[in-house]
């Protein structure tokens, strides 16, 4: 099922589709637990996400990541949505610390840095630049992007707040660490240069998939579905202050995990972006035999690697919240061998 | 104007097409002067060629390439075509010594290694299959797909000769160095492990470049003009080792300086292979102003990143050859600042 808030019927003509999910570390993760992965998968977690997604199965390490309660990546729903609907998937690396073992587009070598000390990266306008060369030679009719980026609620938080949006930010845990990242930012955003120029505010404590996929937005010549939660709401900010007329061809698209988290407000946020769809996929994670799936339902992982935009676009083509369920548990043995 | 030999209408389908260029560096172009390539270029030349087709300009130097007579790198006629047709282009690194400054698709860090010990490379089997996989992730409905491979018409030597063919390969000089790829190719070729396995001889005598294209034209699902000389052929003679059948959707493209190179036999080598079409791209540049591209119908460069493939395209969508020409006497000074 799909929960539709302001929707303008961007769905109908999002028929075929492609999938991109732009990754990056964080340094930042290394020295504080702002980010729900497991720690001892926070430097491999963007690589295995997409290897998951690319392949059905990971090469850099045995498994793909979990979550510190041990529920399983949000890439196995991806996963299961990219198989059961055949989805066409490419991967930008714009700074993951291990990279993938898959032919993956490389965009940065180098991760986001230290974002409380105002360093997040020093060239985020070449990173739009770059997202939008490529996205004006990306063949296909829409796109749907996410993002594997442990760590990017703060960023996401940082860049919201740097903009003066009232935003309350999402987490992959199930405890949300607010204090945490509100600590983070308040040292972060101190070192703008100029809170006026969204590529100051990015290069302080954006990360380095936001001005990939607003480059991204702006080349691509079809219809976008950016897929996730407050890090994709932060996006769509920083989309706006570039040009608020590409915000004509986006949707918003997440699961019902982080609409109905009442930690955050992405709701809220999006409104003050713009006059926007937001879509949710929603999900019988409840039914489910697997821990780690029911877990998702008490507030784990919540979203992410492209997960909520997936199931709303399989869903959206007839495929069934239970079919989805039964692929992940069919399949978690041969994914978490 | 095209000239066509074995022509079985392949054109007429291929009404849309977009270009991947597979650039790869070999170490034994450090040691011996095999390729065409200006040796002050020679760690740069892939990344150049690839920045001037997707950008319009390069950046890891200020120019891009030339050839030991000093005449400008095929790129220029690429990119002309891809300007004149609006052409979606996307680039892989198979190894390039010096890595792109664009966004650019990885699937191997580590130039190919040293022909004449038979150490090519140890993983062609995994390109092939990386290959494959961005093949079928690949979208649009038909592809042409160049090379930047400083050195790869001694590997093409290589790979033709272990297979048993006849071949006499082109060359970017004017003086084509016969005697020195033969002699390196003969230390080489002892090396070869199994030559039943193409692998096998890939991994001795072959470039990074070969499994890939095979790869991807065994993944993508459209039809694929290979845009290439002898280099192309020989990933011709490697497509048919691995799967006969997959000929049936690939023709060859190359430039009318390779089709009536006296001291190469790309007609028969491909005749060799099967019953495929070849088309070549008559320019004409003896008209040129530029004493550069004068030089071309003298044997210098000849061919390389699918221009003659390109070339061909633009010709069968009713682009002149008088056209492509100005556009890049036009531009020359731009691109060679």
């Amino acid at each position: 099922m799909i929960i539709k808030i302001n929707d303008n019927g961007f769905l109908s003509e999002f028929d075929e589709a492609n999938f991109i999910c732009v990754i990056s570390s964080i340094e930042t993760t290394l020295y504080y637990p702002i980010s729900g992965v497991h720690r001892d998968y926070i430097r491999y977690t963007p690589a295995l996400d997409v290897e998951l997604v690319f392949l059905g199965k990971t090469l850099t390490l045995k498994n793909p990541p979990v979550d510190s309660s041990l529920s399983p990546s949000p890439a196995v729903i991806s996963r299961a949505c990219i198989e059961l609907l055949d989805v066409k998937n490419l991967h930008i690396n714009a700074g993951s610390f291990v990279k993938p073992k898959i032919p993956y587009i490389n965009l940065d070598e180098n991760p986001t840095g230290r974002i409380e000390f105002g360093k997040a990266m020093e060239n985020s306008k070449d990173l739009f630049k770059y997202g939008y060369m490529l996205g004006k030679n990306l063949e296909g009719k829409n796109l749907i992007i996410g993002e594997s980026v442990p760590g990017g609620t703060t960023t996401a938080l940082g860049v919201l707040r740097a903009l003066n949006y009232n935003a309350k930010v999402s987490s992959g845990s199930i405890k949300n660490p607010h204090k945490l990242k509100e600590e983070i930012i308040g040292k972060g955003l101190g070192y703008i240069k100029n809170r006026k120029d969204i590529f100051s505010i990015l290069n302080a404590v954006g990360d380095k998939m936001m001005p990939v996929v607003a480059g991204l937005v702006k080349g691509f010549r079809g219809n976008i579905l950016l897929a996730g939660g407050t890090q994709m709401a932060a996006v769509l900010a920083v989309i706006k202050e570039i040009d608020k007329s590409l915000l004509e061809k986006v949707a918003l698209a997440t699961t019902e995990f982080v609409l109905y988290d009442k930690n955050s407000n992405l709701v809220e946020i999006v409104k003050d972006v713009g006059d926007l769809p937001i879509y949710a996929a929603k999900f019988d994670f409840e039914k489910s035999k697997l821990e780690g799936l029911k877990k998702y339902c008490e507030g784990a992982v919540k979203e992410g690697v492209g997960a909520g935009g997936l199931a709303v676009y399989a869903m959206d083509k007839g495929i069934k919240n239970r079919e989805i369920r039964e692929f992940i548990e069919e399949n978690i043995k041969k994914w978490y061998p």
